[in-house]
């Protein structure tokens, strides 16, 4: 009788490799098969063994997508295969990383599995740019929302619950959306001069931000060369802002 | 003339000793002081060399926590002796850490230093419980509040943005106000039957939690033994909670 495998499920964090934890470096170097995201550096897959299968599925700029059922039922049959399969996701598994949507099926078909959390976008972008998450005085919380939506959908967010000037507002994958996201926030009385950043690859040597203000944040990153997904940070922790190289700026 | 040190506000992750950052765990291995909040595991402080000097500050139990501005000074005047300083914090710096405090005192002074990000504490509570932050259907954003307050002063937040059905709801520090927080959010609409977990000390040996539903959160939660800081999610990602052998469960 075949022994059954184990997957986890594991964050690779913001990009830069050493922003990994401990316990993920530990399995993905431990890894027969690795199944991840497109996104995920090569300095990270790197540490897989030498042995070990990559297969590549996810998002990528002119690449169709392995659909998310497709890679459920992979992660499924791997396992079934007797195999030790990490599934690498960029940022935390359980933060609009689909994690549990594969942790789902896993548990109806009765594989072992463990999530590995990552450090999210939001927290590298934070730790690079001294605009921190939250601050006394200036945010009491913080909250993250996606961009994203079905093509044939329109955006529905509670946009008068998001327009609170005392929460740090984070939008993942916003960059297609951002004129509409920051016209409705303005729309429903966020200051039109209220800080706000765009940052792509946080923490890796293709970092590119730029400081705006709300009302503009918009046309300056459509304006600027801001490759890959882009994280918008909004709300008076931009303030804090520290400057760095201007190699690094948009 | 004397050489100025190094600051490095770090996040120590959720409890375990392998959820650290490769990152953090490399910086702890070169400390020459270590300034860590009390609640900081022993196996983490073990990472720091023999040779280095350990400073607790911060709260724990029965121990009045160093003043927020003597920690700020003192890890100017420790980088002005030429030290090399470690600032470990519970979870992340830029979440409810007021590392953007020792920041901008370590900036207004002129110390260099960098911040390492930390799995913060609902990262964590996620991973080992299977309440994803984020999931389609169930939740499109999460959101981080502290339930903590000055004594003299009422817990002032925008409950009505806050009873978001569509939102998982993370409370940091709120032991002591879950029945206030519980009471506002049921007032402003937040069904009864919302199901909500406390936990503490997540992904460690000492972890506790339990399952409730909005309406008993507070009374379940008072008469479960949680040590620690509580954590408590709210939200109807709490469906996806797996259980765990019963000896972890309060």
């Amino acid at each position: 009788m075949k022994r059954i495998g184990h997957v986890y499920l594991v964050g690779a964090g913001p990009g830069a490799v050493d922003l990994l934890t401990l316990r993920a470096a530990r399995v993905i170097g431990a890894a027969e098969v690795l199944v991840h995201d497109r996104l995920v550096s090569p300095e990270i897959l790197a540490l897989a063994p030498p042995s070990a299968r990559l297969v590549p599925v996810g998002k990528a700029p002119r690449n169709h997508p392995v659909p998310q059922e497709k890679i459920n039922r992979m992660l499924v049959d791997l396992a079934l295969e007797g195999r030790m399969v990490v599934r690498l996701k960029g940022g935390d598994p359980y933060i609009f990383g689909r994690g549990s949507e594969e942790a789902a099926e896993l548990q109806a078909e009765g594989i072992p599995f463990e999530v590995v959390p990552g450090i999210t976008a939001a927290q590298g972008a934070a730790a690079a740019t001294g605009v921190s998450l939250t601050h006394r005085g200036l945010a009491s919380g913080v909250r993250y929302v996606t961009g994203h939506c079905r093509a044939d959908r329109p955006l529905e967010l509670d946009w008068q619950g998001l327009a609170d000037p005392d929460t740090t507002l984070v939008v993942y994958m916003g960059a297609a959306n951002i004129a509409q996201i920051a016209g409705r926030l303005l729309a429903h009385g966020l200051p039109a001069e209220t800080p706000a950043m765009a940052i792509s690859n946080a923490t890796t040597p293709r970092e590119r931000r730029l400081v705006s203000r709300l009302d503009r944040l918009a046309s300056d990153a459509a304006g600027a060369r801001l490759d890959g997904p882009v994280l918008f940070v909004i709300g008076r922790v931009v303030w804090l802002y520290r400057e760095v190289p201007a190699d690094l700026v948009a």
